[in-house]
């Protein structure tokens, strides 16, 4: 039995609580960390034992293995290092730092105590994605060539949230960029950016982007396109789609219903699914079940810190792009 | 708050307990019964306060307002007026008797007893078919003209499964009789059924059927037609159409995943799901919501005791037609 | 080279005129017959060399190896006999004649005679549904169970043309009763038919229906359904579906494009094809290649007499079978 | 009735010869120019006049208002300027020149002489891209944002074309620039290409690249990806998408049939078409049909040694992207 920890009962940790709690055997999930009554409430409700708003009734709890980090961005990196100083194996929603000079200085912490940790990129554990990545790791569709990615969500953030986020790259691309490495399976050298506001003026005036176009070109000379808006007015869109030398996968939106009615208008399919929350609503279940199944028999953990790392160089190569307007090699990009 | 006990935690019963404990709001379910630990011991898990073998546990405990009977068919009868005479309203898995008569009498002292009985068709709160439902009554297709529905099993049960099941009509159709009263929203006056062993001679040797084609002739003079069959080798297949006088409406099977492959062997798709607990999953949670619903609210039951008892006059009817190979009137039918 | 004369130059005749003349190779259209000066212009500017109004141009050309007899219905039999007498062989539009009786005789005239003679069931030649007998051949699906054929006009004729028609079985079904047969390789023992007027009660007064569900019972047990109607409000509609013992196969209905739209409103697919004349184009065209085909090789007919006389057989079964509410069995079926 | 000489009766040149001669009304194809015998037949053969190896019969008969060049590319420049000079309307297959200068002057030249010229970009003409445009113009998706072409050919053609090419974006993509202009509706302003040799070796070392993707932005700030590779081992794919602010408008690949068979190995449609004289074949009638049109009723030329010109300029300056490793502004490339 692995002895789980939450901290942070939010929007994200709620989630983690209640897959934690009530569907997965072999777990114990006896603590939950909030500052608010209604996160610790959320817990109660759900059976958790230790119930507090001290970070230290986890860290200090010998009896639990893991901690689950949803707390807010800023506090991850502080409670990532703690739980591993702890002797705690980690899993902590992305980004470790909006850092990423932090952010890195903080895996090689981690690194160095020992402790596993696993970085939240959900869409990595997506049925659809999943098995797209089994299908080119059997050999499916022969050695990689092309890899297109989109991304497009239903509707643009609070103005307050942009200018919080870090930038479209760093809040939006970064599961892309992550999605991208996961399906190739090898590394980015090279990114060229376009990105520009076509949804949303105000977006532009808080010094952000809502529409991007964003080129990867990886070691074995593939290309990946990743097209991003913070706008789609027929719901979320995420799809993907990879070219090999033998065939081409694709993954198209699931919808609302199986529906097809046929009048004289045409023929009228089912709407998208509204956001990520239902459209991952599986994946995250799915990602903290590999978790707990690294954990229990020993495998090395299935996202990384050094890939919640790359994503984050991605995304500062991506930026550095689009200001300069030219190819950036990934080398380049300085940590610090 | 509704106070809801559950007679009976097998299969079916610890859906609905979990749902019931879990996933509904203003809901409580504080007792179960069952005659093996299993299932007392799944209903402890989730938190149920009283558990046992004993039925009068819950008939007797005047705090309870209804109760979910999911325990095995020959005892839903009996459990059903039980409930009703302590006043409880009732959700009853079909069928409420394997015999039409007795079935028709329990009904009728319910219906004496004022109390609300709902019977558990859950395919009709499929979000597919139901929104195929709201379609028809928003005049999507106007007036109706046929409805096509194709229900194959992936594989069909053991040979002591079907000498038990009282026949293909009354064990596998009576779901889309159900379902083809549900989208016509009108009655049946007429049914012609073939019928035969495509499948497995034991079946035929156990003497019931494994493939049938069952004509039901409305009373607007719409035709729907139903294709059963015990084994399907591409997985659970179900399919419904309806045509009407502005356009058609259908509902393909969801498969396991959106993945599209295109090699030199053609364009390859996922499979379809492997059966009813996959395919139905989220209407057993939505029936059961409905049943709280309804109570919640004082509304009518979506599913009355008077459909259970007119899917199962046409399973007769369809028996009958099969035997004597001609169209039979509903209205012949004699409940005794 | 395979020189052939064609009878009558209306709408189908124009299109065999056009296939005959310049898109198949081994073939010399050199003569057409035709009552009107506009079928005569239209055959002389197709460079057909001998143009006249009188059969006999054709009938006692001893050049002429081959006539495709396309003049109206009740014409049909006297021009295959005449042409069959000639020693020629025969391509004859269905049907051969509307009376079963007096087709029956000719078939049997013509077989004596020793000649080729198709019959123009056109369907069997579509990309889609030979395919679908091609993959049945080599045992793609197992052996066969259910068949279930959805046809379905864009709107009704005129009454005029009802009232001429035969009736629906014998104008409309005929297409599907062929069909059926061809799919499933083997004979129907069984008929039953629902049928009324569901569309325009101006066809009910015509002494037609305009809606009908039949049932084929097979010898190999296998069941089909056919479903017509003579209006369907989103288009031309024709699919068919086989289900197996190792699988199912479906024809759906080619669309006018393949623009998927997704808006607010949902995703938007185009139309249906409107009526046989685009759906069917390139089947005319592959009938007549595989009749020149067997002719230039001395294969058998692809379509033989038989066919045609199977196919009135069924139409004349759901007839009776729709009259007296009750199965028809085939073999009860009389010619005279 | 417009009067038409063809010259140059090679592949593309019998496409024409064939519409021209028996598919448009209102036109009279009177005379055919080709060196060798094989085309000057197959042009008697089609009922042609006047056929002859001599340029001139077609320039100097004061008879023929438009000429259809389909000759061989370095002769593409000549004739047209000869017809044009002679006063005739000009229908000439793409490329003007190979040469950009010498394309363009050919283009002043005509401009000059005051005589429609149409180029030959038959995918405008494609039932499925047409109707995005219509759709696109009727403001069904709102304001650009994103394009993306896919476009990929089933095998790279022979080195000996490779070498003579021109290279992949002049040879291959310029379809897919042209395309990208024409469903924009705007004009490109920067470029940026990634290509490599992915696909097979020998394309390198012959000077050419057999995969690329390339990035153009609009003058709108929307963004054109172009995907292209010279293999796909899955048929010919053409595929394009746009997203604006309403809505997103998909073209996905015709198939060669619409069968779908479901068995345990999941389910399988059919392929895609073998290359472009399938996929396109009803462009090149429509194409021919709108030039036509536009003669008869004065309209301007759909597509103008302008669009020629245009999308020679881009795939110039993919080129210049490709060897500098930058995002290329389209107003710096020269003409000469």
């Amino acid at each position: 039995m692995i002895k789980i920890g939450i901290i942070g009962v939010g929007r994200m940790g709620k989630i983690h609580l209640e897959n934690l709690s009530r569907k997965i055997k072999g777990v114990d999930l006896i603590a939950a960390v909030n500052p608010g009554a209604k996160g610790q409430k959320f817990a109660l409700n759900y059976g958790v034992r230790d119930v507090s708003d001290d970070i230290n009734t986890i860290i200090e709890n010998s009896e639990i293995d893991a901690v689950v980090i949803s707390s807010p961005s800023d506090t991850h990196s502080e409670y990532a290092v703690m739980a591993a100083q702890a002797g705690k194996a980690v899993f902590c929603e992305k980004p470790i730092d909006k850092s990423l000079k932090k952010a890195s200085e903080t895996i090689h912490v981690i690194a160095n105590l020992n402790v596993p940790l696993m970085i939240g990129f959900n869409q990595r554990f997506d049925t659809n994605f999943a098995k797209v990545k089994t299908a080119i790791s059997k050999g499916k569709i022969g050695s990689l060539r092309n890899l297109h990615i989109i991304s497009r969500d239903p509707q643009p953030p609070p103005i307050s949230y942009i200018k919080k986020s870090g930038g479209l790259f760093k809040d939006m691309t970064i599961h892309d960029f992550d999605m991208a490495r996961f399906i190739m399976g090898c590394e980015v050298v090279e990114v060229f950016a376009y990105g520009n506001c076509l949804v949303d003026p105000a977006i532009g005036e808080a010094g952000d982007i809502d529409s991007a176009t964003v080129l990867l070109k990886f070691e074995n000379g593939a290309i990946a396109t990743i097209e991003n808006s913070r706008e789609s007015k027929y719901g979320y869109d995420q799809r993907l789609e990879v070219f090999g030398s033998k065939g081409v996968i694709k993954v198209d939106n699931p919808l609302k219903s199986n529906l097809q009615m046929a009048t004289e208008d045409g023929i009228l399919l089912d709407h998208h699914l509204n956001f990520f929350m239902d459209r991952y609503e599986a994946s995250y279940l799915e990602e903290i079940k590999v978790f707990v199944d690294a954990l229990q028999h020993n495998k090395p953990m299935p996202v990384s810190g050094e890939d919640g790392l790359k994503a984050m160089i991605l995304a500062k190569a991506a930026n550095k792009s689009l200001k300069e307007n030219r190819p950036i090699q990934v080398d380049t990009i300085k940590i610090n």
